[in-house]
């Protein structure tokens, strides 16, 4: 193993390419700021985790990362990429402490920033960001996750002391699983409905003190303890009742809707929903945050794995004295091969909806309606990304687990607490099932316009009203592509670019359509929205699984053509990724025959034999992940 | 929901199934041995849980559940499936018990009875069986442990001492992992390389103590501790290296291998191999018991994320003032629905395996070749069915998690428990991928009789020597199958059960024959036994898996016919689960049009359909599983 890294060298093509724009932020938490953490410990107490997951977090403040993504104003540089890459870091080392800085950083400064006004950010922006004031971003309630509109917790205006009542009405308004609650949260973002002389508003967000000075909760806060959870124990996570906690007007983060001191509410914004998506869309930063460490965490799942098959040996070869090594297994290698393929594909997707996100917030369109598209265009990346990152790392995790056999189930080789800490990532931040639906429905909305009498029926209601549509999205870079995927023409027709991306589209734009009239034909029959939203679920979850599976397959090909130092080797890398993701779904394209019997096993063998070909590059694609030697502390993996 | 256990009722004609002959021991473990256990709690140090677990075991000791299974002389009842039965019940609650209790009375008493002789019973089981005396079973090593035949530990016999040596000669050698090592075992059955006279005979057990009565490790036995791992941690599993310990002539157990004090090797079975396999074909109740737990341990999560889906609302209904239920939901049906299904022909072919072993080893055959034969296809079933249940619990469970939200992520639901412990189902006990190639193999030479061939190119060599051939398995019975499936012959044509069991067969007659094909194709181009064997890998684990499949529906079919009373739900319930196993593998079939286009499409369709007529179904389905209240203790899965 090359221990590029601790050489300071440059790592190579291939983790220049990986580590794209953001490289120098990458190596500054390289080299700095995570050296110093000692190993994680699996024998810790509940409290002795929070303990030193909290020390962690004060060390991640002072090495100035988490600043970065903030305005100059309070200590940052404005570089809101820069700030997402530092935060996914983490994923290589510890997501206790990555869940921990994301619910600081990313969710209660970052809230505080997008939906505050300047008096806030004066009072709390320069504190939260170095850390010295910890807070909460309370959301989730127990009755109402998924559907955050529907949220029960009420901030009711008293215009009388010109102050904000904030309660917990019910049982289920109870804030939950809030992440810095527990423990050490002063201030949470608040979550309720906004009422202000009798009339709903909708769901808006305000600063409410939790814990006084001395650690103890405010009057009228009562918090609890989650408790024990699968993983992440280095997270306090709480829950949070507020029994008629009052709050000065001012408390209300009010950039995009504004209460007088007579009660009068207004907004720039006129529709409420349209509001509240306008406020959620902050999340965006979250879910990207937590697909990049996802990734991450599996790209450390996989340097164990590969590094445990290239050196342990199993059962001696048929007629020879040596034993055979793991990684030569064809078995082996297919449980482990696609997955570091598609943890390639995921990752240079991801640093592509980084950039989007980051032109878009740096630089926006001048124009209205075009920058809330292309906000609209990134949320649906994210959420679709988020989605495929997770359980992608999920089921890696795991598979890199079972490739370790009994190893692999020891905490000292490291797995058991990556495949612990991620586990919640699919439900989180959004629950993955949901947000296909998000992406699904919007797909939906765009197609709709295309059947005028969609919505008389009712679609619209029935799947709209939870995302406004977005137009066809738009590759950054669509000369390359068209490039890229023409240059070839090559024998066997199934390593043809034109060919590949042709039935990721395909599938794509069919599924879509047949979405589109499935509803069409089932609200015509039965009149009933959600009878006919429900029958067709799974073929809309379907339909936005394709759609992030071509967008994912675009970015890795545009991105490989900044690599051309490894062209060949990246050719190889595409070809695996996007067959494997074919030959994954290749009964929908039997089915529909978009492939015949004989190429559908041509696919097969080709995925067999791009594994053989790949192996002896194994060592030089975990290579480039660029993790330090000293974060890969598994015995397993030491190099031999 | 019903507390039909609580009441004491029968539990209804689902549970009266799924319990089988050993309903009473079930019984006995629900109403009488476990309820005293308190729940599960996620905040103990290592050192803690295992003293609670090594408490747990005296207590399951003490209600004399494990003794059932010996022979009366030892205190047993002889009653080899109930003592099985009263072990994997232990799945329900605690896998840290259930894993210690099967080292101790699976692993170490069950190896001192199968491959001892009377001096051994006499010295040991009667201590053994009452746990008054804790031991280990020291097979795997750090470098072997999917291959038992290659471990380096050695015992050499001194006959001027009349003394075995027992050594580990390299670090590799070390036995790594063993249940009961790091705390509690005092005596330990070791697996090493017999030699005596300077011949090697091959790997065979001996008794050798490890600690003193204090406890502290004999001279010459290093101990030292595996550590945290990412479940089971009430389980003390420790790695053991021996320096020149030297044990007793008849610390040997004999009954397959003597030693006379002169050094002189006998055996009643000459060849070493099939000695070998004789010897280890004793681990095939471990296997069958964990396939159980890891059954039952989906069970209770499939119960938890039922009943979750029962209660849990999300979402308003479009036009309707309600929110809609989880288990509303086409998706999440989609997601729990074939597991629950999937569950029951798993449970109900453990009960076919355990029978068959029970009358096996109770009432064997007096002929000794067709005695082997049913043995080789005991141990070929429970290979299969051990590696789809444990993998079938791994996802379930999982899924069942994900199904919960961040509710499935707290440790006071349980799930985070389950997911952890039966982890390592999948890998230890044989690692799955592993027995499913010993099951290919098996087919494989049982077919191989056909093409003479073969043999001469060292197909032998390179599939079979590890793996005595076993003559095409018969159901036990055949007759009520054949009557079953020629029974329907109803429209649609994918409910009759002559269609749905035509297709599996096929499907693995296809594979194994075509698996014997390309790899005579292979030998005869390279001729070099394991790049032919590895260039089908896939295949043959794809073929193991087919057979097991086929086998799993067949034991279902069959004991639907057991059940009258609800035969109707039971058709569902079949084909609810036959269906979605030919729909995760249509693939294959539309690739060997074995299916159309339109058929495939059909199948989708019958899955979704039969999704939603047994949705009402649920709480029938799963309190049939007969989890006791009191054990059932996730918040969210309290009756509403």
């Amino acid at each position: 193993m090359t221990t590029e890294t601790e050489q300071g060298s440059d790592g190579g093509p291939l983790r220049r390419l990986l580590d794209g724009r953001w490289a120098e932020i990458r190596d500054r938490a390289r080299s700095l700021e995570l050296k110093r953490f000692d190993p994680p410990s699996y024998d810790l107490s509940t409290e002795q985790h929070r303990a030193r997951i909290l020390h962690r977090l004060e060390e991640f403040a002072a090495s100035g990362l988490p600043r970065i993504g903030f305005e100059p104003a309070y200590g940052g540089v404005g570089d809101v990429g820069g700030g997402m890459v530092a935060m996914e870091m983490l994923g290589f080392r510890d997501l206790s402490l990555m869940v921990k800085a994301g619910v600081q950083w990313g969710l209660f400064a970052g809230a505080i920033a997008a939906l505050g006004t300047e008096r806030h950010h004066r009072a709390h922006l320069a504190d939260a960001i170095e850390g010295r004031l910890l807070g909460c971003f309370a959301m989730t309630e127990t009755g109402h996750g998924s559907d955050v509109q529907s949220l029960e917790t009420t901030a009711t205006y008293d215009p009388a002391t010109e102050e904000f009542v904030v309660d917990s009405p019910t049982p289920s308004a109870r804030k939950d699983y809030i992440g810095n609650a527990a423990r050490d949260g002063r201030l949470a973002v608040v979550f309720a409905q906004l009422i202000t002389g009798g009339a709903e508003h909708g769901v808006h967000a305000l600063l409410v003190p939790i814990r006084d000075e001395t650690g103890n909760p405010r009057p009228g806060v009562t918090i609890t303890d989650c408790g024990r959870k699968a993983g992440l124990n280095g997270v306090d996570n709480g829950r949070i009742v507020f029994d008629q906690v009052r709050v000065p007007r001012d408390a209300l983060l009010d950039r995009y809707g504004q209460v007088a001191a007579d009660g009068t509410y207004t907004s720039s914004i006129e529709s409420s929903g349209r509001r509240f998506f306008t406020m959620i869309g902050t999340l965006v930063r979250g879910r990207i945050s937590v697909a990049g460490s996802a990734q991450n965490a599996a790209k450390l799942a996989l340097t164990i794995a590969c590094r445990h098959g290239l050196a342990r040996r199993q059962f001696p070869r048929p007629g020879g004295a040596d034993e055979v090594l793991l990684l030569d297994y064809r078995g082996h290698q297919r449980r482990l091969l696609p997955a570091l393929v598609r943890t390639y594909a995921l990752s240079l997707a991801q640093n592509d909806v980084l950039e989007r996100l980051h032109e878009h917030l740096t630089a926006p369109a001048a124009d209205e309606p075009e920058r809330e598209r292309t906000q609209r265009e990134i949320e649906s990346r994210a959420a679709g990304l988020k989605a495929l990152s997770t359980w992608h790392a999920t089921r890696t995790i795991q598979t890199c687990r079972e490739a370790c056999g009994g190893a692999g189930y020891l905490a000292e080789n490291v797995l058991p607490q990556l495949r612990a800490d991620t586990d919640v990532f699919t439900t989180f931040e959004g629950d993955n099932t949901v947000l296909l639906q998000l992406v699904g429905k919007g797909l939906l909305t765009d197609y709709s316009s295309q059947f005028e009498d969609l919505d008389v029926l009712g679609v619209a209601r029935a799947v709209a009203d939870q995302f406004v549509g977005f137009a066809i999205e738009r590759a950054v870079n669509r000369g390359v592509l068209e490039r890229l995927r023409r240059r070839r023409g090559v024998q066997p027709e199934i390593r043809d670019r034109d060919w590949q991306l042709g039935l990721l589209e395909d599938r794509e734009k069919h599924l879509v359509e047949t979405l589109a009239l499935r509803m069409r034909g089932r609200l015509a029959r039965d009149k009933d929205p959600f009878a006919a939203f429900n029958a067709v679920q799974p073929h809309l979850l379907a339909a936005a699984s394709a759609h992030a599976e071509r967008q994912v397959a675009e970015s890795f090909l545009a991105a490989t053509d900044r690599c051309p130092e490894r062209a060949d080797l990246l050719d190889q890398v595409f070809d695996l990724h996007v067959l494997s993701a074919i030959e994954a779904d290749r009964a929908w394209y039997l089915e529909h025959n978009r492939i015949s019997d004989a190429r559908s096993k041509e696919i097969i063998a080709a995925v067999d034999d791009l594994c053989e070909q790949l192996r002896p590059q194994v060592p030089e694609l975990i290579d480039a992940f660029g993790i330090p030697e000293a974060w890969i502390t598994a015995p397993i993996a030491q190099p031999g």
